[in-house]
């Protein structure tokens, strides 16, 4: 009997009636003919609650004793759920990270999984027994109970999924992944089929979906992933090696709010001094989007943008750095926003970003820095003109193109 | 330096404020010059605001499953205190049952430790880490989560004390134990010594402050025990080995609510009849007080009491046993309540049962069963003069006799 993965977010978990209703799709799946192993999230609201009444104790917590505290959401909501699966008179069981032999390493709060030692999973599904599991959790090798961070449930499921060489279902509280944020441009339409690369650059560049390191994970083990609503039976989005689709280039827009302008400049530098700098940045290990580079012997102009709530650290970081030989000079722009349009072989076609470029132009919204890459082209534009640009874009790239197929 | 276990209840870690003064009363332990050991319960209400989840759930909770869900609430408690020890620049580190090494059967819901392998508590004491340990909770040799039930959390602080050679503080929401319960009655003081053996039996008789099984336990290691609050600095009452002991023989009076009476008959019997009810009784398994046994040749007559939760499962069990020869009758009265005298060498002084018996009969509250023993004299009245019972024993027993010393 084939296995299969599914996984429930908070929301879907979020309440009794909500934990009976996942309990009546998992045994749906069961008796469908699977191998059911199912990851949970904490209940809604749990982990936040959590974390307040920690910061009520104090502002800077031991991470440590932090993953202790968040891993009893889990702990609560997958008990839950096996015993709504044995009121149903299914067998049931579930198993903590650590029990589920989830391996990370030390890095309390953002752990990563070295390895997968699934054999108390294994033997429970050889009895037929339902597996549950705690999503966002682990166990290191010194027995610390530690924390995978953002995105960390997805994480677990598709990890799981490799192992067991099993499709992975994630369960959410919307239908799939759609041509833009609903919210922001009702004429957004589902992706039926989108490749992992595309996927991927759009969970790094703000769609809240799915996060990009659980596609990159997917993408790797070539995991069959589907994201569907936990709250209807309407079809999600496929997630597939992109090699076997076919459509349009452009396949989705997405927008990043509050988002940061850095801009960097040396004067009398050394020779070099841009590789310098770049370095210093890069060991100062803040995520870069957009950089603009403009170098001649003795002058260097770098531009790139942050999240805004990373700008002020990187800019007390730099401030403490080592830096290259020259004058230096550091500003920060706030209030921006990154607008992208995310698909396939966008690299080498100029026309989409300068079309892109144009369209913003045409609503007499300002582009403030723009990249052109093979999966994503993303315009940096005036925060206030964020939704609107996302609109203009989507109807020129998306509504106007035939969508996707 | 030596060991100390400090032992905080519900009540005591109820809010964030009241885990904030654990930490201080932790840390004035700990400045005191003890390596300090702080076992926890789950945070007030929590474990009843679980098993509420569980129950609008399932009417029939798998036990493992229970287990897991429960367990959850010391993890929170204990990270919280954690983090407020380490707020106030201490450091302190939590660890779960699991990973404190305490070793339990397979019976979840009501386990029993087999064995402690505090490990990773001795290194982190010896590295000068206060340990914070999860109450209530173990692990068997399958490696599944089990609870201990009630008393869990007094058992394994005392437990670990043993373990430790070390003595073990519980706190709670009263001040110690008292000659009664000051709730019912004003005139009750606080015992300020008190031997194992009296204690077992004032937590065995409807004494709540401590269970008998963590009395019993410390007895067994003579592991010094002292019971106090934990919101004042006043002195609470050390239990100590009773051959240290003087004083009077009556030290304080119980009750326990809710009882019922059983009526078991036999006619007709063959010989050894009531020898072979008494078999079947204890196989049943349950707490059985009072026995009363009047047996002729063919005919045998028992009663006693039990608590009235366990009265209709105890009448559906002996409907259903294999039962000795002769037509057997069974009739339940419920409406009792069991007030006992507590002391020590109780057993041969037939007075005080003969003037328990009296005081009651001189207010007329009838008399419905009794029994003398070494540690006490208990006496079945109706329910509703159960009280009234309570504080003429305490004002003839106690008051009179100028208490305990």
């Amino acid at each position: 009997m084939p296995v299969l993965v599914h996984k429930y977010g908070g929301t879907s978990v979020g309440t009794v009636e909500r934990i009976q209703a996942v309990a009546e799709r998992v045994l749906a799946a069961s008796r469908a003919g699977h191998h059911m192993v199912v990851v949970v999230s904490a209940m809604g609201e749990s982990t936040d609650h959590l974390m307040g009444l920690a910061s009520r104790i104090t502002a800077h917590p031991d991470q440590r004793e932090l993953d202790m505290l968040l891993t009893a959401g889990e702990r609560i909501s997958m008990a839950l759920l096996a015993l709504a699966l044995g009121e149903r008179g299914a067998k049931a069981i579930s198993f903590t990270g650590s029990q589920s032999g989830i391996l990370t390493d030390e890095r309390h709060g953002h752990a990563r999984i070295t390895e997968i030692r699934p054999h108390r999973l294994r033997e429970a599904l050889n009895k037929g027994q339902i597996v549950i599991v705690a999503g966002f959790q682990g166990v290191s090798r010194e027995r610390e109970i530690t924390t995978l961070g953002r995105g960390g449930s997805d994480t677990t499921a598709v990890a799981l999924a490799a192992s067991f060489a099993a499709p992975c279902v994630i369960h959410t509280d919307v239908a799939g992944v759609f041509t833009a944020d609903p919210r922001l441009v009702p004429q957004a339409r589902r992706i039926p089929r989108l490749g992992y690369d595309a996927m991927g650059a759009l969970a790094h560049l703000g769609a809240q979906v799915l996060h990009a390191r659980c596609v990159d994970l997917a993408a790797k083990f070539s995991v069959p992933l589907e994201v569907r609503s936990s709250f209807s039976d309407e079809e999600g989005t496929v997630i597939v090696d992109p090699a076997t689709l076919e459509g349009p280039a452009v396949r989705a827009v997405a927008l990043e709010r509050q988002v940061a302008q850095i801009f960097l400049s040396g004067e009398d530098c050394a020779p070099g001094a841009a590789a310098s700098a770049l370095e210093t940045l890069s060991a100062l290990g803040t995520a870069i989007e957009l950089l603009a580079l403009d170098a001649e012997s003795e002058r260097v102009r770098l531009s790139w943008a942050v999240k805004e709530s990373e700008a002020a650290a990187f800019a007390l970081a730099w401030e403490k750095a080592e830096k290259p030989a020259g004058r230096w000079r550091l500003r920060v722009e706030g209030g921006r926003a990154l607008v992208s349009l995310v698909g396939s072989d966008l690299a080498g076609d100029a026309d989409v970003a300068l079309a892109a470029a144009r369209a913003l132009s045409r609503a007499e919204i300002p582009v403030l820095g723009a990249r052109a890459g093979s999966l994503a082209v993303s315009l940096l534009v005036p925060a206030e003109r964020g939704e609107d640009a996302l609109r203009r874009l989507h109807a020129e790239f998306v509504e106007n193109s035939g969508g996707p197929r």
